[in-house]
């Protein structure tokens, strides 16, 4: 394992693990305090906390520590699990060991002599108590009461890589692919390290390392080819905690074997996974297992033979039972050659009837992954009524950490409000009490996995996310999964403290731009729920007709009298059938219909009056010229900041911003032009539109 | 020089020269009777004549000609030009012989012996007559009474490939180029050969080889790397009258020189451009000049050193003048960013905006090329007002052989009709009889150069065209540069019967299928001359607002009330001031406006009434459901020749047409559905729209 690489801090690379040096002061002295590291265990993972804590304290207090077996009567951190090492046993009564899972961990100071321990019942929990400790120093927080126990709410916490091997990386933003060069693994494994550092530091635990869609090269992945470089990466992650996944292409009996089929029901296609089950873990031992596109956006899958889903990933999940391996399926189901004429047809039903039917045939190690909206990752949809209506099934969450549509690390964009919001939604699957993060987390139908996955956001860029403030949605999603009871305030201010420091205007200033920016985007695009509203293919800026007579299915139907999709079953699709409790209702009624997702469930006339007081036709004018001031006050708010940040990242910022408020310039005058020309109502306001 | 490559009739390979054999009968009996050859001369162009001929008749027959230097007594065809065959100088009194211009010739059976003699004052002249007279004997025509005397109306008749050396064709609907591969120069000359018979048989005596815009690999093919090939390519051309030209790009001495300008007025410039024409003469010492697309859609040319287009040309002009080389420079130039906001800038008006006012400016040996239309090569727009507005001012006219707009092959489109109108366009310049093709061939204003030029639509396909029934384009496009007064019917005629042979029920089906497609195309296309309603880059299919909100400068301004671009002095853009004589009033007023043209010159409301007596919206529906009736009708029409036509040829179009009928029903279903949701205004008839 070579130690991270030290990048200078100008360019972002060391993002919020920069660790900058404390000045001299109250807050040097608290934490200078402690000079010495005191553990037992230095093998694995137990070797990557160590290197951590020494090297991050190092950094910011600015010298070594010294790290021993044995406390040598100075003040010291102590890290072990429980039963290894004398300190920490004694710093933790039973009660707390018993509190403290897996992947949980302990702090505590000792009120005598200030020592502080760092417990677990695993060398990875140390990791994360030692990441959790050096989060304290370099956030400027007081260390000398710590009484502390964490387990992640989460099991599975999860990012999806849509890295391709040719160094693409399908809706990247950040550059090419750090993992892939010209159809070869790459070779540059300290940039992997410090990948994983990042992830480890936000709390992820697993990683796939390949886009969902398998091309030809990528399927080789699984075999010989390319096996040896994947173990290599493998060890990386494990090194952190990071169990590695690969996605995998549903044919490959076909396509690297000398099959005929990839029916699941045959015999020989069942022998065959179950063979390559074994080549794999023979290599990786605690290899995650697999993740599954089939039957989606043209990827083959068990409906080539008159299989269902459950069919094809209970195959897959087979071969990866017997060494703890599972299969993650994914929802993203729906008729992607759709008629654009056709209105029965509707996307958002998809993946509910699809899957919703299944419950109960799926094995114990298959988990369903499901995308947050029923849509696509809009920046306004609904919860998808799939995640919490199959009690029997596993079920795992999907967001998008990569922007693609929202704003494509071109605009900011902070996510972490966004799935809260998924999070807190009341699903009322099993009555009240019966919200999001309650089904990810396993509580609420106890079944055996569950958890978060998301799609990374990062690049070969040297500050990993193109846009310097994206990094915190990476960051966010990782606290998130940890624990959804973080607050998006919270997640941001320690992001901030981490990673520009403790001046206090500073961390004010961008808190506030990072929680205003997803309404900001959200009011230059896409109005009120209806979304889609993009150019075809690469997803950036806005064209309102973009997909209107496409085969996606992701219609708006405005005409000169109204637009929005009839989602109710009185009238429309019956998708609102899909949602339980009060959810149907609410979403069904015009009247309480809320207004941010209006268009989402109802056709209605422009000048339909919205719960705000505005007609529907004023509230995208209105939104539309407001996202841009507001936009042009994210660049004001950030200039205020000039000469408080190393001028090469004020820069990289203060580009993106101007970039921003130029393109919502832009995308309001084509919004509010053409949604004029359609209805020829005129702006209350008057104000200038095309 | 190889044999022509003879390929197999079935794949249309051999186009309109296949000469099939003719079955024994009074037909036969006719052409037999000429068993002989008679030539005096042999080289260059007279080979290629002699060879045609001999092999035309060889393959008709079915047994070779003789050849000899004089008549054996028996009936003979005698070819040579004016002083060299005492037969041919019998043959043409010398009024006759004046007459015979440059590329003329003559043709006459001499009533006592039954010989004809083709006679010219060049081998070229002698190559054209060769090739009127086989298509006299493959279209069936009586050839016992030949008296005809031919010149070419227009001087230059140009094709130019718009191919990219990495074997790409720009707006090529017939798969890759036959020129270049993988950034050579191709090694497959018979194909090339090939092509030359085919341009030489239609006319054409001039050809551009790359493409005008002219990447980094095309601007060295005037170096010492590509050069040796090129005249390879030269040398094919010249065996058959045609000349090559180049496409140069304008910062040539920047990129492959060794200077830091390119400024038309900079000493070394000039001097770099001057050796540069003798490095390029030294090589092709009938090489024919440069073609340029300079300060157009992004390509460098002399406004980047606040140099106008007159600067510019003549810099090279210069520079080619002591070889007769000339310069033909493009007018294709607008801006390209335009703001869709702005309406007050119009790209209708930029070609005559930039280069009338430099007319009399411009050297004796440069050609302006001037595209039929003020925007570009739509289904319908009104012709250029530039064309022949510049007096002193050497013009040519550019067509688009190869369907960008009009259905990229897929679709049947058949071009003569819509070059005649243009042709046929009373443009006033002098008064009454300033048409359009009296402009182009030089004789309203007595320049020195004049001619057509086109962009061709062949690729490596084995039919050249892509689409079968798009060889007709081809082959009229030179019919009517050799001579304008041709009718369409004529030249479809030639061509069916050239192709296909002479039942007469298949002549008369294929060329009502040919005369109706332009029509066809336009109806289920974009309505009323309003243009662009395209898919953004590639522009096949419909896409209502593709371009509305765009940089390009091609609008319509649809909304709920209306449509149309108002391009009059009154109200509008003051485009209609361009042009002469009746036609301002013409397009300026709403009541004399053609409907054809209407949303071009005017913005109207959807109830307007056109001199049809429908309005506008009722046009669009009524167009739209006919054009698809006449789609389906083609489809029929070409299935009653089954069985007519070689099966291979037949299924290449017909699953085509089948083709273009399925898109023309998404077309109209997409076009109506827009204006209908616009418009909210209902189809009189209560057919279905979406």
């Amino acid at each position: 394992m070579s130690e991270p690489t030290l990048f200078h801090l100008e360019d972002g690379y060391q993002a919020w693990l920069g660790y900058r040096q404390i000045a001299p002061g109250e807050r040097y002295d608290q934490y200078a305090f402690y000079t010495q590291i005191t553990v037992t265990e230095q093998d694995g993972i137990m070797g990557t906390a160590v290197t951590e804590l020494a090297q991050g304290i190092a950094c910011m207090l600015g010298r070594q520590p010294e790290i021993s077996e044995h406390s040598e009567g100075v003040p010291c951190i102590t890290i072990g699990t429980f039963g290894n090492n004398p300190m920490v046993d004694q710093a933790f009564g039973m009660d707390i060991r018993a509190a403290i899972g897996h992947e949980g961990y302990g702090l505590k100071t000792d009120q005598e002599n200030g020592c502080i321990a760092i417990g677990a019942t695993s060398a990875v929990g140390i990791l994360y108590g030692v990441f959790h400790l050096l989060r304290l120093f370099s956030t400027g927080s007081p260390v000398d009461r710590l009484d502390v126990v964490e387990n992640p709410v989460n099991q599975l916490r999860m990012i999806n890589q849509w890295d391709n091997i040719d160094g693409s990386v399908e809706r990247g933003y950040a550059g090419k692919s750090i993992f892939y060069a010209d159809n070869r693994i790459t070779t540059n494994l300290p940039r992997i390290q410090d990948y994983a550092r990042l992830l480890a530091s936000s709390g992820i635990n697993a990683i796939a390392i390949n886009n969902v869609n398998v091309h030809q090269f990528e399927t080789k992945l699984i075999t010989g080819e390319y096996l040896p470089d994947v173990v290599k990466l493998a060890d990386i992650f494990r090194a952190y905690g990071i169990k590695l996944f690969l996605s995998v292409n549903y044919a490959s009996p076909l396509e690297i074997g000398e099959l005929s089929t990839a029916d699941p029901l045959d015999p020989a296609v069942r022998a065959w996974w179950c063979g390559k089950a074994a080549e794999i873990y023979a290599a990786i031992p605690d290899f995650g297992g697999f993740l599954v596109k089939a039957d989606s956006e043209n990827r083959p899958g068990p409906f080539t033979y008159d299989r269902d889903h459950a069919d094809g990933a209970n195959m897959l999940a087979e071969a990866l039972k017997p060494y703890g391996g599972i299969v993650i399926w994914r929802c993203f189901v729906y008729n992607c050659k759709q008629d654009w004429r056709d209105r029965t047809t509707d996307r958002a039903r998809a993946a509910y009837d699809h899957f919703e039917p299944l419950d109960g045939r799926f094995m114990d190690n298959v988990i369903l992954q499901i995308k947050n909206g029923p849509i696509d990752f809009q920046v306004r949809e609904p919860v998808s009524p799939l995640i919490g209506a199959m009690e029997q099934t596993n079920q795992m969450i999907e967001f998008q950490i990569t922007q693609e549509y929202t704003g494509q690390q071109r605009h900011l964009c902070y996510l972490v409000p966004q799935w809260k919001e998924a999070l807190n939604f009341e699903t009322y699957n099993k009555g009240v009490g019966s919200s999001i993060k309650r089904i990810v987390d396993g509580s609420l139908h106890g079944n055996p996995y569950s958890g978060f996955a998301a799609v990374s956001n990062i690049g070969n860029d040297a500050n990993w996310t193109g846009h310097l403030l994206a990094q915190a949605n990476l960051y966010g999603y990782g606290r998130l999964a940890w624990n959804p009871e973080l607050t998006s305030e919270a997640i941001a201010e320690e992001w901030i403290r981490m990673t520009f420091g403790e001046n206090q205007q500073l961390v004010k200033v961008i808190r506030g731009m990072l929680m205003d920016s997803l309404g900001i985007y959200e009011s230059y695009t896409a109005p009120l729920g209806v979304g889609f509203m993009v150019n075809p293919d690469h997803h950036y800026g806005p064209n309102v007709d973009g997909y209107e007579y496409s085969k996606w299915g992701t219609y708006h139907f405005a005409d000169c009298h109204g637009i929005g999709v009839d989602r109710t079953k009185a009238s429309g699709t019956g998708y609102t059938g899909q949602y339980k409790g009060d959810n149907f209702a609410r979403y069904e009624s015009l009247d309480s219909c809320p207004d941010d997702l209006l268009l989402f469930f109802h056709h209605v006339s422009y000048t339909h009056v919205l719960h705000s007081g505005k007609t529907v036709i004023q509230h995208i004018y209105d939104s539309h010229f407001a996202g841009v001031e507001q936009a042009a006050q994210l660049q004001a708010a950030w200039s205020s900041l000039e000469g408080s940040i190393d001028s090469h990242l004020y820069e990289q910022v203060a580009n993106r911003l101007t970039e921003q408020a130029e393109h919502a310039e832009e995308w309001r005058d084509r919004v509010n032009t053409y949604f004029y020309r359609k209805s020829g109502i005129a702006d209350q306001q008057g104000r200038r539109i095309y």
